[in-house]
């Protein structure tokens, strides 16, 4: 066999990427496994996998066919679902995530952003943090806000806050002007015409008056659950730490 | 002189551009000479063909050299000075503006959006409305949007609101949402970084989710006192035909 | 059940956006239900929900199925189809629009941009004003254009015109250079190349060497005819106060 | 010397471009020189060098040095100015532009669009064609637009159209609706905000929805007049042919 | 009934667009039935009408089913189809198209191209031009280009040269620096990635080096064929009139 | 005085802006003079202004001149100068910043990106954090990088890492994936071309295969280090609260 | 038969575009046939063309019955299939590509470059090159970087890499950093948001820090294979010319 | 002094950005000084550094000031100056760049590409290969293409070809269809109007039709040069080896 033959040879037995299982325990922040691009089978597998590997498997924008395989393998021990982002973890027993004690608030500008929003909210959640999701605060009718935002700063006293908006992408400007915790913009792609696929969102967030705003990508919801993650697990382990000394 | 050589002669001896006199006639708007590219001695000509003409002459973006020569040549009879947009205005006697009853109000975010909120109030006032124009009243901290929203509403009873803001755009989208008046977004060229020459602000207005804002291009401020006082004026036109008519 | 049990319970649980049922009241305009995204059976019950809650529900780009529905469910006692905008009107006996007075003028540059503007016609109506819309006016054969800007002016003395069109988006700046009442551009997705999703129509607008035009973003409808019901309704309301004094 | 030094010798002595002197003869289009960006030593140079290898010599963009030297060492004997584009052009005794036959009109939508129209006029001339520059025709306010047309259709009866426009260049494809010769659009970088360097100009001109109009780019007035003129040109010899063959 | 009901019925009694048969004899350019969003009960109704009002109908992007109504319906008498742009035409029966003389030459970089450039060679036609059409002469292996030039200067004698070209977009500027006659550059949506609608190709010829090329936009044959065909008929113009006054 | 002559006098009347003195206290970030823009007469008021209301005045973008002012007035009490960021700061006796024991790093790719790393920097000190910054650290060259993460991350424990770059903006996404903090990239405008002015790296960053990255927008050093300062303080206070609880 | 009548019989008859055999002869690089866009018949007469006229077919983006038929045919004798680009090689027997001896390395920062990258790989075989290709290398954890770029570098010895990334696009530059060999970057389509078709892997590419780096189109797989190939080959020709001289 | 005075102390007193000195050894490619935002002590000093550290420093956009200072400290030993670049080169006696072998041809489309092809060439020849420059090759008129391109193929023998070119960015696809070895696209930001800052000339190669280019960002002469030089030495040292083994 020449080096040519093997070279070629080599080409079609190139191996699956191996999963990063020790991600979690590297990043503190976990693998979300993308379902809508592999097949049913490949991604049963992977997920078994992952079950297998780390005791856990999440799966986002999963296709019916595939939730369906999912609820009837793992439907009676450990599996949750989500439907805004279709979103489905499986567990292993004993394996539930370990509160940390970090904070999050989320807020929606409208009922579009919430799939996005939820991405955002399992992955802190995964990350053991206590999270709230207010959906549908608006820009338009402000008077929707202060409500949930007093909830989110004096009862729950969240660490960080995630604001997804589409359209105008105003309220994360809003609130991060009236709140001394940092804000993580989320632009979603709801909109219409020009900037209609979030750029106006983006370019409005980045444009910002009111400083301790940063932003992550258009409908990049599990960018912004893992930074104000590790954002709020940080705080927390500072408490935890303290609680620890005593 | 063969034909060609008098399309050479001709091509040298094209007239200036006539003035449009009959703009403010026909359309209610009046003409702004821009004076900015125009040398000192071609503008007081202009400046002077259109106080003959129409009996006034807006300059605006005035260099030094001509705001100098202005006032020396017109300060004693009948000059202004804007100096936030840099406009001149010069008027022959018995020329005041009528009053039309029209009522603008004018908003901007930012001290850096004045100047071009300036271009807009001269723009209606000229066109007979009454102005409020208030500055500075930010989107990071809304506490400060409360009162002249209010004054604007209730005690000015303005028919249309101009809302002019850089950066993240947001101001307009949230005045739009709580007022019943029609409201137009004015974005200006403040900003930095990624969608800072006013592409942000103009496409978070465009992309606002509150019905009621249309809005002009970046730094139009002209543009935007045009319209303004074009609905301002078609509502005071009504208010006084019916007091005419009593 | 730990505080992280409930975050999950609560993630899932998260309430359906309540309709802005005030809105109307508040703004002065009608809330309109995207149809397209949501399944028949949700769309039929937010309908009903307006229906009960205001006494009319607008429904836009309604799908066939959805618009059968509606038809076999409200066909018998009020219910309005739009064809061109895909739009369906569900109305309570006794609650029909009230006619303010306000006058609005509609211009389509073309045959396709006729689906975008009927949305503004049916915002403007069901604000309550009287609605001229003239299709297919076209700028390349202004011939076409002096007949109906006539009627629109001096027969229906409309208190403000909204010119729609795609392409080179030229129409709003030929009309707002010949008429005295305020003009909103309304750029629709109608071309091809580049600037062909409405971007060319858009710009153009924004340029526009004509005073006294704003736009709105790109196929929204009900954007120009939300503005526009207000100029109009703010004229009319000086009408009627007038007449109401005598 | 090794093979290396040689070539370090080389870098330091390439020549200057050779002037391409059969151009006019190859494609009927003459070479215009650039004089900005070239000192007035460098300048002169080349201009010398086309008066001698041509018989003339074009020079666009000449800064104020540049125009006192040519003034001063050609004014006696064949220089001509353009004051609006800065051009001068030298040309040797004898050595008068053959007139063509070739019909060329020119119109600018405001004056600011003038200079780069009358870099396409002068091409046009030096090519031999009879040209006619009608200057700030306007697209507000059309009622100025019937008579320039009517002159250059039916009393010079050109046979293409140049249309110079920046903003919103809406009026080639108004142009363009009316006639029936082609019309050449040329965007100018007249305007401000969004797409105000002449990309509005140009976006809605390609976008044009009246057939027999194509552009060339963003204050390209050469080659406007180079296109205009092989145009005209080639009518023209076909006028010329068969009045010689009589 | 109220002005409300007569307004809101008036909304669903719109005429369609009434079809502008008179362009032909006002423009030279013959008007083209987009048929791919139209239905083909309506396509066919709209066909039917010019064929009457005009003597020709010509569909652009047929699709299947309309091709065949069309054939069944018209095909023993004046039907013709064109597959690569999927082209029909109707014509009445002693109603052949006049040749006017003009003379058209169409060169593809790619045989991508070919559809649209087919497009500009039926306008062409109908316009009674002319066409040589030259596929797939390419960029990339310069030896391909010389025989079509040469076939379309010397033996063919054309007035006007399009050349369509997709990706790189380099085509038509070597073309344009080769020729004395016009060039009209036509890109097309061919190509990947970055620029890879059309944006490259466009740019590439809008930034020509060579004169004597004018472009208009992305897959624009039809625009591309109108201009070549007033460009030629201006030229046979010219040779007729000379040839019939002898 | 008419009311429209009130309004004219109202618009030469309208005041400055007030500063906010109380946002520090409300949101935790200072507030930040740009004084490149304005003069320095102006910029000397401003900062006493600031020096008095508050006890700190942080000026950024500091002119010559009003350099030599500031240090003319204030330098022999509380002055400061950076050289980089040319940013000054002054200060009233007694009143130094209070260390939170907050801890922020940042790292530069490159010396160009040091002027915006310097204002993060400034800002987070300001809000009572320990800074670490390493200039340089490179992505062409990754073994420069290894030392001064294991400097941040082991001995100064930081909460969060600025990671400033522009170019390719690789460096933030490399820097986290490696740890276990929240990063926030800063992207700056260096570079040229294409992407040049920061979009590229702002971009890249976006797009970060890394999860636990946000952004600011390019060279927003302000709002990189009100957001990292927010992020560490948080943490420092549980820190405190634990402490002080003891 | 008229001259138009023979034109518009000439356009029907336009004859497919000639497979340009003697490519890889001139330029030492093969044609690929795109088959996505052909229907099975066409597709396959092609390749029956191209096999006979150069002993080999390289058919990329295979539809599912294309490869069924491609297999049906050739299956027993000389076809090859590369499941993750869609590419089916089909051989004359006895015309396996020769060995060049030049040597490339592919590296992929995720899998979901694969296919792309794949092309790449298989168009340097076919030019006779040794490939390896090494999948998943990722940037977001360095630490698996080492050991393949050891493994191209010390035991492969390549003469070039190619480096494929899409979403930030930062391997290529990271790559580049730490080897003397020339490096080719191809994005890739994959990401998400802003920049997501690949526009930010692009620029981040054309932007880098390090020396050594040029890059092809996005997703242009057969353009990095081909451009890599000739790097190869050019050594390999040199060492292969020593070799042959002893 | 407290940690934070430690921290304010440290911001003020970052080292310099030492220069990499060891780039040449590990990557073969030489560090390049931008000398024109650095002050001329500076810069000289920096130059004194790199002198003394690897006998060579190489300045390229050097300032007039500057460009004097080198040529009184370092005329009489090793200077070097490039006017078109304006690029510096000094050298320690005895440190001569030793010549590779490597071969590399380099075009420009026009005169005003010269000054980037020159910063490729210095690149180049200071990694020690031989290059060939030849100006002004132009697209438009093809002609003055084939004597260089058979000088450089066939009489030089060249490794790699850079083709510079702006406007169009036509001709290194021309080249690249007609030659077998690889070719660089670099793109100059020459040009006018959309895509005239270079944005054309890189789209257009990225587009190229013709297997074998790859380019690097706009006006990027170094990276061109860089990549060059590595493709021809790692040919050249294929050369050498055998040579040597002999």
């Amino acid at each position: 066999m020449s080096q040519l033959d093997k070279a070629k040879t080599h080409l079609n037995e190139i191996p699956f990427a191996r999963p990063d299982y020790h991600r979690h325990h590297r990043k503190g922040v976990p693998e979300i496994i993308l379902a809508d691009t592999k097949g049913t089978d490949r991604a049963m597998a992977i997920a078994a996998s992952f079950l297998e590997g780390t005791g856990r498997a999440i799966l986002s924008r999963v296709p019916d066919e595939l939730a369906r395989a999912l609820s009837e393998r793992y439907g009676e021990t450990g599996y949750e679902w989500y439907a805004a982002s279709r979103t489905a973890i499986i567990r292993r027993e004993g394996t539930a995530v370990r509160p940390t004690g970090g904070r999050v608030g989320i807020l929606t500008a409208g009922t579009s952003d919430q799939p996005v929003a939820e991405q955002a909210a399992i992955v802190c959640q995964e990350m053991g943090c206590f999270v709230r999701l207010v959906n549908d605060v608006g820009v338009a009718g402000l008077h929707r806000l202060w409500e949930p935002l007093t909830q989110l700063l004096d009862e729950d006293r969240v660490d960080v806050i995630i604001v997804a908006a589409g359209m105008d992408g105003a309220l994360p400007s809003v609130v991060s002007g009236l709140v001394d915790v940092p804000v993580i913009g989320l632009p979603t792609s709801v909109g219409y015409g020009m900037g209609g696929k979030g750029e106006a969102a983006l370019m409005s967030m980045l444009q910002t008056c009111a400083p301790g705003l940063a932003v992550v990508n258009i409908d990049n919801g599990v960018g912004a659950g893992a930074i104000a993650g590790l954002i709020a697990n940080r705080a927390a382990e500072a408490r935890r730490a303290s609680a620890g000394e005593r």
